[in-house]
């Protein structure tokens, strides 16, 4: 059982201002909590519906500070989403992390405003083995709801970090291949030589990459437009993510 | 300005049975009416702010048989989203239509229920050039507001049809390649010979491809996993959709 504080507190976490305040986010859902639990991340409270705490009883030991369990209404309370799936997590949110794969494909997202958006690509990185994601800092956050959820758990496998994108590119060495998805005037994702090291920027749907960014990038490409009349105007940022790091894996 | 009446008609549209009833689908926001009105769609009625109608006067003469300025009030009533903007469109749903482009690649979905994932796929397909969409019975209405929003358009630039699948396929020449995404055991996408002329099917992320359907491929295909320890459980349907696509058509 919850108290009314207990409510409004948890509750209060749907909001980034609140989030970042006690330093926490909410995990949702009987998947998603199952690779919470799977994962180093500290885990605050579990509240979570009699069924699910039987059923996990042995799991959760020692693994949770609180563990509560709750009726529907009380989960209804304090869940992001309309129909609640029998259990919900305050885990706490670890520091920001270095970027830990320099060597390797680094994918950098400017000004994704989407949280699924973000949530896809970050579950994009976790099946293509990419360590790190670069946010810019008007990038949605990591810790939304709907990007959690559309994660499917992948959030507690990739180094997703925030970022000045421009002085972060500013500063790589001169000759690191910094490639960008440009509409006109990329080279074809399918006939270009693509490198095993290097940083992918993806640009927001509706702004494409910033201007202060277009300039960095040494590496231009584009996925060719097969539509009649070339009338389709653009993919999804997600769907344009998962075909080029697809075109950078499938090179081995 | 907009009678009770039709507030409660309109905003009964969000349902897919009144929908069906009627035969009318509702179109919202700036950028996807501008694509309805370059298309051959029959219009019924447009209810949209002073000035997008002053902006689009001309466009607009002959177009709708109604049109109706509601202020912002009226428009939020009859929305399907919490910031709408600018125009509504009733628009008359048109017959279904035979697949065209059965010499050519051919979208199969089998059981696709989150509407966000069928306008992506939709979308994909036009960029791609891809003409025809077939659902089966079971997937989401290509007419669901969230569905629409997603296509961004292209709804009207792809022959989308629901069929009885597993009928539909066993209709077909014997030899005709039926490509199935199947976790395992399917043939690596990036070495597959694959052929200009085919159905691509498509599952349900939960369900995967029905148990009915998985018998009739005759081509299993399957996007390699990278991730550390394979621990990626799987990929957005939409996204897998759109790396096979894209290795389909890079190959000419």
């Amino acid at each position: 059982m919850l108290s009314k504080a207990q409510i409004k507190r948890i509750s209060s976490y749907k909001e980034s201002k609140y989030r970042n305040q006690d330093k926490v986010f909410v995990v949702e859902g009987v998947k998603v909590v199952n690779e919470l639990l799977n994962s180093s991340y500290e885990i605050e409270t579990i509240c979570a519906l009699k069924q699910w705490l039987d059923d996990n009883s042995k799991r959760i030991n020692n693994k949770a500070n609180n563990i509560i369990e709750v009726n529907e209404d009380e989960l209804k309370k304090i869940s992001s989403f309309s129909t609640p799936n029998q259990v919900l997590a305050v885990v706490k949110t670890p520091l920001p992390r270095e970027v830990v794969s320099k060597d390797k494909l680094v994918i950098a997202l400017d000004q994704i405003n989407d949280p699924g958006n973000l949530g896809t690509i970050i579950r994009i990185a976790h099946w293509f083995g990419i360590e790190d994601i670069i946010c810019s800092e008007n990038t949605v956050d990591q810790y939304n709801p709907k990007t959690i959820q559309s994660t499917m758990g992948s959030l507690f496998r990739v180094n997703v970090s925030y970022h000045n994108l421009k002085s972060y590119l500013q500063n790589l060495p001169e000759d690191y291949p910094i490639y960008g998805t440009i509409v006109e005037n990329g080279e074809n994702i399918y006939e270009k030589q693509v490198q095993k090291q290097g940083i992918i920027i993806i640009g927001s749907e509706s702004h494409g990459i910033s201007d202060e960014i277009i300039p960095l990038i040494n590496n231009p490409i584009t996925i060719p437009n097969f539509s009649i009349n070339q009338r389709a105007e653009s993919l999804n940022a997600s769907i344009a993510t998962g075909i080029i790091v697809s075109e950078f894996k499938r090179r081995g």
